[in-house]
């Protein structure tokens, strides 16, 4: 059976058992839309993953980009598969009809990339990475990018990028030093940035960057940051001196080039400015929930497939008996059979299907628009994206484990989408800047109103579901509450901040925890096979992992400081 | 600073100042060592690893071998490093003085084996597989097979390998299907080998493969399996129908081959028996322990290189500033400054040295060689070989986080590395296999005796350690025996085997607790960096780790369920 990337299964049960996304059809947003709607573009998303992506996914991950005479050389395949992306219309499908989109709640959008992803997240994220130069130019650029460029991007004419790292400036974006000086209608950029995902390939006939730079005599830090827009070729079609200096060789995500990228080696290096002087970070950070959400769903659709490829292995390879089998000539039994097998598949299916079921919880967030909505979008952010990165990359792990020696080989995938995985514990801000932005910032935020706004939503399902499940999570919810109180009263932000990361795993299994809780009560009183293993995967995490919570929330609460007080000499 | 590899100076802590290896001198079998004798080993191994071996490790990870035209072609610069090890004895070290072996304790040739490890793993396996097959001719053949064909392996002229695995007999080996003809004084075989590590190169004159195989007529399953010796090259010189069949593209390992062989094609296959017909498990059994050992000491090994390098990179990259420090225009600071990093930092170094402390412990029980001692070592066999491949399977991921995006690429190191620790979760008996290994036959064999002497043995150190963490220890031994013994007389082996994993990984928190007791005693009273290191970081682990245990006991005792439960059709 071919891999299914992810379930068709699931995702209308996440959908329309869950969520409920046809009710998202009353906001006058999107009134236009129907299931049948949404419906039409899931199939074309996921015919598209799994007709054309999927295929070139292993040519992709064998033959990686190079540099030649100054142009970036990507995989050929990518060619037939970039005209397929623009006219599914992936990179607007969420934009409004005014700049050429479809409407689509992010609810649907994101699940329609989930299966391009898990196909094939290196062709992707060309895709993603136009679609959030696009977004920023709609948003904050002026009338002549927004005719002369965000079209272009839309429609896949031209692709884009994000440049905001540097080499002494990744997690600290204060840090950017790339120049701009003011010259008549534009500026004229001078500096070098790396890691740019798509900074250059021979695909589009343009490549639009997106860059972080700071005028002349702007403010030291953040708050002198501005943001540009680069193309690599001028409007008229001249060359822009912006030339990719390098590839960098990655692990994974092979089909995508990240490429070291000078601006204004001749000096003539032309950005017009996007919005305000100086407000670079505070655009790029409006843009990043979406962003974040992108690789929280690309986190659990690489885990995804990767589940899927060992549950049909487990279920074909022979090998070993029963327990209970003492004749050694009897058949040997599909490995599916051990239960240890069983536990590193249900635990997979738990991350996989948990994580999923959180992005589409969290996407419904960003589409109801309202205030507490956003708050509530905005405190599950860090979890959206961190949770399937750290998880989903032990997921991947117990893929490849499944596999036995077969998956320590490129012969099998699991290997690949291990690699490919990896990428996400660090770009769009590694697990260790989204623990202290949830401990440090969402969490605490107006008072804690976020956390009672989530308090609240878990209640009401906790209300619903009743028995020991309910109970269970009404009472973590409340000792992560106690939790954070007890934190924020201390008083010494160090202290406060010490065990972030614990906080953050604390509160991912909480999290999930509710998303496992929200499909059993969709799955209530529903019999069969795709349902009784909701219930068992909800068993699973309630018994394994939600006990797991009261270790750490001690551990944030003690004030154990054994690393804090680690001195660099005792390493 | 260039990696150390390994730390010179915890390799002396752990000798003499916990393990007291000079003491070994004492037993009759180790009368002409002393410490300058190990020292003398030592040094030139390390001087070895990061002089010959350490430089090589890239290009042979960059260039994997091939197969053309019936040979296996490796890196050439192994031709230079084969004949370096094989000057130095790796192969014989621990072996007597009869076989041309030094006679060193497993002690110290497992130390020096681990800097040739920790500086190339896939070079020092060449030497690795060697040794494994001449020890099963010195340990099981016959005169003839101790004459014409060990000496040559343990001097390097020669290479070996362990021929176990085949298509359908993996964790399986009941299952092996090659098969042996009496044909005068040697068997024809017939049959096909996968994943046979060293399987062929062009570096040595010749390959051996001990070969698993079925004699016509054998019983099924385990007890109608039996030994060979296959030579590429016949005694005479004659090619002997073994050939290269394919080489198997692996995740990393790259510079050693992993070779597909086929025996019999042309039906004149030459293997010698090695030992009695049928009992060639047991004697692959019989060297298991030290091959496993071998397994841990090199994903300490992978773990460790890979912290000494996190290490000196959090050192030296500059990135953000302190929470405190609000002025955008002051330095950077070293990312070691940052409490997250440290977290990250000291975790690695909780493993590696936890790990490091756990083989040489092991270790000195194999040269004590008493009957207790024995049976400690083979109890904790599995723990030595799992909690490193597994722990340190995060340690390595955690050490490429540490580098952030630069960690993601082939520029660096930890990627590098992150790919060889994988093999070691499944070789030589996947984690799922030492679970059930100590908990279905260790921890219960004897009535617990070997449980017994290791509650004893940490007794001894609980009493000298004294205060909270003797205490904290003491408790957790005697919540691993309750444990067990509920367990055992539970009387239903699928259920009592359940949670065989959880059981593993409990253990193994308290055996590594218990080596975070030892080092913290041998530090008792000591001052500077390097013993206040040690203090720190069974600090973190006694606070972290060791109250997890109870979670995990509970959760062995309690029947869950949900995958035992888990149908093959829920997924």
């Amino acid at each position: 059976m071919p891999n299914q990337l992810l379930s068709d299964r699931d995702v209308e049960f996440l959908l329309y058992e869950v969520a409920h996304a046809d009710k998202l059809c009353e906001l006058p947003q999107f009134a236009d839309h129907s299931r049948e709607t949404f419906e039409l573009f899931l199939t074309s998303a996921r015919k598209l993953a799994r007709g054309v992506l999927w295929p070139a996914y292993k040519p992709m991950d064998e033959a990686p980009p190079r540099l030649e005479a100054g142009q970036v050389l990507v995989h050929p395949v990518m060619r037939e598969i970039w005209p397929r992306l623009a006219e599914l219309g992936i990179t607007c499908a969420t934009r409004p009809y005014a700049v050429g989109g479809q409407q689509l709640p992010h609810t649907v959008g994101m699940l329609a990339s989930g299966y391009l992803m898990a196909a094939n997240a290196a062709a992707f994220g060309y895709a993603g990475l136009t679609a959030g130069a696009a977004h920023l130019i709609e948003a904050f650029g002026d009338e002549r990018l927004k005719r002369d460029v965000m079209p272009r991007l839309y429609s896949g004419e031209w692709a884009g990028t994000m440049a905001l790292t540097e080499p002494q400036a990744g997690s600290s974006l204060a840090d950017v030093r790339t120049r701009a000086r003011p010259a008549g209608d534009h500026y004229l950029l001078d500096g070098n940035k790396v890691f740019i995902s798509g900074g250059d390939q021979d695909v589009t006939a343009n490549v639009v960057h997106l860059v972080l730079a700071r005028i002349e005599g702007a403010p030291a830090g953040i708050k002198g940051v501005s943001l540009f827009c680069v193309p690599k070729r001028r409007l008229e079609g001249s060359d822009n001196d912006c030339t990719a200096a390098g590839v960098f060789h990655k692990m994974g995500w092979k089909g995508l080039p990240s490429i070291a990228l000078n601006f204004g080696e001749r000096g003539d290096c032309r950005g017009w400015l996007v919005g305000q002087p100086h407000q670079g970070i505070s655009y790029m950070f409006q843009m990043m929930n979406e962003a974040r959400l992108m690789v929280g769903m690309n986190a659990v659709a690489t885990a995804s497939a990767a589940y899927h490829e060992a549950v049909e292995y487990a279920r074909t390879r022979l090998q070993g008996r029963a327990l209970s089998q003492r004749d050694p000539s009897s058949p040997q039994v599909p490995i599916i059979e051990h239960a240890d097998v069983r536990r590193m598949l249900l635990r997979q299916k738990a991350i996989v299907e948990g994580g999923l079921c959180l992005l589409v919880t969290t996407a419904r967030y960003a589409d109801l628009g309202d205030t507490r909505s956003l708050l509530l979008l905005d405190l599950l952010t860090p979890i959206a994206k961190s949770f399937p990165a750290e998880f989903g990359f032990e997921s991947n792990t117990l893929s490849l484990q499944v596999h036995g020696g077969y998956g320590y080989t490129s012969e099998y995938l699991p290997e690949a989408w291990l690699r490919d995985q990896k990428l996400n514990s660090l770009h769009e801000g590694t697990t260790g800047i989204h623990g202290m932005d949830l401990l440090g910032r969402k969490v605490v935020q107006q008072n804690g109103a976020a956390l009672l706004g989530l308090s609240e939503e878990i209640a009401i399902d906790v209300a619903k579901a009743g028995g020991s499940e309910g109970a269970a999570l009404q009472q973590a919810v409340e000792r992560v509450g106690t939790l954070t109180m007890a934190l924020a009263a201390s008083g010494d932000r160090d202290k406060f901040m010490l065990h972030s990361a614990d906080y953050l795993t604390l509160f991912s299994i909480v999290v999930i925890a509710w998303q496992w809780l929200r499909m059993t009560n969709a799955a209530a009183g529903k019999q069969g096979d795709f349902h009784d293993g909701k219930r068992q995967a909800a068993r699973y995490w309630f018994a394994t992992e939600l006990p797991r919570v009261e270790h750490l929330a001690a551990l944030c609460e003690s004030g154990e400081a054994s690393y804090a007080e680690m001195r660099p000499d005792w390493f």
